[in-house]
């Protein structure tokens, strides 16, 4: 098993913005080969959010950042300007143990 | 949904002995009320390590931090001199979406 997260920076005033743009978007995900799981995770400090998706394996997370669902979940993926700081930072994960 | 991660940094000589402590860990999870899932997670870097677990509720996970089943899984849980550096960093999550 394997763990993707994106750690985004929002500007603390816009988080319900920031919700329902993520609420709002096709991800494309379901039929795509070795993903498990998603979820979009809101940190305890304001302005903290994370996506957060499962997957098989590393190699099924790599092919999908190199494929067509990839390219179309983040075509129209454009966020207003000054909702998100800074850039995300991708933090990946092996599951050493998973129960 | 809410996720609870346990950020630990383990000298990076040492992983393979910090994997091998919780795989002989007993955790006592499974009965939980509001339990959902539990994985022990390794990091890109070496050395970084965290513990990751999901539940129904943040409710959920305090009332098990409050528990006697919580007591009982830390109860052995020394871990060798220098195997781990500084302190676990908990960092808690609320899922705003899942699918």
């Amino acid at each position: 098993m394997f763990i993707a997260m994106n750690h985004f920076d929002v500007d603390p005033a816009r988080g319900e913005e920031f919700e329902r743009i993520w609420r709002e978007r096709e991800r494309h995900l379901d039929a795509v080969p070795g993903f498990v799981r998603f979820a979009l995770l809101r940190g305890d400090e304001p302005g903290r959010y994370a996506s957060h998706s499962t997957w098989e394996s590393r190699a099924a997370f790599e092919a999908w950042t190199r494929s067509d669902a990839f390219r179309k979940a983040h075509a129209h993926a454009r966020t207003p300007a000054g909702l998100v700081t800074g850039h995300p930072r991708l933090e990946t994960w092996e599951a050493v143990l998973a129960e």
